[in-house]
């Protein structure tokens, strides 16, 4: 797999506490922080996938805090060192408690692969605004979403 | 019940999507918003209190996206119009899907209400910073904890 350029995956700290342990998400100091603009909740139901949306201003910080999902990840930015590249990133508490930086430009598509709903938190630079996404269906682009 | 001055409650929206809900939490132009330091989770188990904190400097942003959480409030700031108040709010996204804003200089704890894990997310202002947090044994205040 060819790692698409300026995607960023940050481990994330999970604190210990008897009465309920805390998990770390983003501070204003961390590399990947490109400045505050909406958090918000999407939860995927299982066997479900949120097809492809392509944000042309907003940073996705990305934390998937319960289950499982797949991320995938597609580059066809003019230019881009890691044009045509598919990248696939798997997240949850359990198995990689990571946070998933994708700057603008690249396409997303994510999967539920927990029998249960899972639940990511986007902490976003910019505050949600439907003109800079695109959007297409899941056919647009190839990926093999039955190979778990 | 005597509301703590400028402890605020905002409903959040939740948008119904086939795929999975999208949850409202914070944006920048919120009247609460007071700048981005960290965002965290914080789960609580099931019987568990996390006893009094306060803060003396980060104001909390605190949404309860997975179950259902007691926060109780306690003013004991000198000079306050609401000085010696208790305010308990209970929070869920299946109850009541609001954030909850709490200035620095209150006295909080908080109960897990729900038969499974509930989970909290705090967008704070400032950074985890030890030194501005004061701490409490739960018998540090009275308030009826099995009263539910």
């Amino acid at each position: 797999m060819n790692p698409i350029h300026d995607l960023l995956i940050t481990p994330q700290k999970i604190i210990k506490v008897d009465e309920g342990d805390v998990f770390h998400g983003l501070k204003s100091n961390d590399l990947s922080y490109r400045g505050f603009g909406e958090a918000y909740f999407s939860s995927i139901n299982p066997n479900s996938i949120k097809s492809w949306k392509r944000h042309n201003v907003m940073t996705l910080n990305l934390i998937v805090i319960i289950g499982k999902i797949r991320f995938v990840i597609f580059d066809d930015r003019n230019g881009s060192t890691s044009k045509d590249s598919v990248n696939e990133i798997i997240l949850g508490p359990d198995i990689n408690y990571s946070r998933l930086t994708i700057p603008p430009g690249l396409w997303v598509a994510f999967q539920c692969l927990s029998d249960s709903k899972s639940l990511l938190l986007n902490v976003a630079d910019i505050e949600h605004d439907p003109n800079e996404i695109d959007r297409l269906p899941l056919e647009a682009f190839a990926f093999n979403w039955r190979n778990i």
